[in-house]
């Protein structure tokens, strides 16, 4: 199975990286997580570069396609080399988005009569596409979500992995994220533990 | 005002790009956040290569320093060169960290007689570095503090902010990562909105 995630200039941190880590905790042999691109590089909303690990065109033959969110959605609702480059089929993929990623949803046709959600600061621009924007963390339409909210994230990711594993291995990878003593308990996870060398221990000076 | 991430090879995605990503959503004048590491690139635990942002000895004159977690760790507290770098003071500075970066507090000697909190696969060797470990999202102890479980990135953050800012930013950023409806809602910032060009339609495809 092969997820791909969907950046650009000018997109937020979190939207990327959230989804990215998430998606790496499912252990299955049969998993590949990729963030594409339309450069070998985008840089972010606050200026970290990121290398992309290939063409938008591989997201036409992933079994889910996530865009990310940020300013530089803006953008991309108006660059056809951009939108020309995506031939996505929601009937044989899941296809979703973090926050204003809605917009590039919107601008490929993908939310035609539907309802979405997206970050509050796109919200009027959403509607602008003729889309039924609702105040929800997420919102599934058949095989097309959005979701909204970085935090949301875990409900897009999650459902992306139930859909196409399973829900232990949903189960398992939002577990693991959770704070301990609010969802992971030491328990859960301390077998799993290795020990390395005995560590250095430095005394702390008194000055 | 100045913030310190530390990062290293082998480090967990999210737990430095949540604490960018959030303490970035701090608007003052004077604060400035940075990636700190022992080289210019960084390359995670799934393989993302991260450029730092300055030299380890820059932690030293910041206001907070906070040690990211993964897997590297258990090589940086046995790394004397790493931990030589380091000369912080939580007289007058914040220190903190996010799951197994506990370790690296450890070995530099800054949790000597406390509590504190890390990821469950850490469990035990913190406490072999005689530190009281405890089962809690998030543990202070005068200007140290640790976190666990990649969540819990937004007490540590948000600890941060309030203690160099205030309260009424801290609860701005936090805010503004909430899933909509769940915490944030439309009406939070959608005054903030700014439209773009109209934006690009494309028709879906029947086939």
């Amino acid at each position: 199975m092969k997820i791909s995630i969907i950046a650009f200039d000018d997109f937020t941190d979190i939207d990327v990286f959230f989804m990215w880590d998430l998606l790496n905790r499912v252990n299955h042999p049969d998993w590949k997580v990729q963030i594409l691109g339309d450069q070998c590089c985008h840089t972010s909303s606050t200026g970290l570069r990121l290398h992309t690990h290939g063409r938008l065109e591989e997201a036409n033959t992933s079994d889910a396609v996530l865009f990310a969110s940020g300013k530089g959605t803006r953008r991309k609702i108006n660059d056809e080399p951009f939108l020309s480059a995506f031939n996505l089929d929601s009937s044989r993929q899941l296809i979703g988005s973090m926050c204003s990623g809605a917009l590039i949803l919107a601008a490929l046709g993908l939310l035609e009569g539907k309802r979405a959600t997206t970050y509050p600061t796109s919200k009027r621009l959403l509607e602008s596409m003729y889309v039924t924007v609702v105040e929800e963390p997420f919102v599934r339409e058949g095989n097309v979500a959005t979701a909204a909210g970085c935090l949301a994230a875990q409900y897009l990711v999650g459902w992306v992995i139930e859909e196409l594993i399973g829900k232990t291995e949903r189960d398992a990878a939002l577990k693991s994220i959770q704070p301990v003593g609010e969802g992971l308990m030491f328990a859960d996870l301390e077998a799993s533990e290795v020990l390395p060398n005995a560590p250095f221990v430095r005394q702390q000076s008194t000055s």
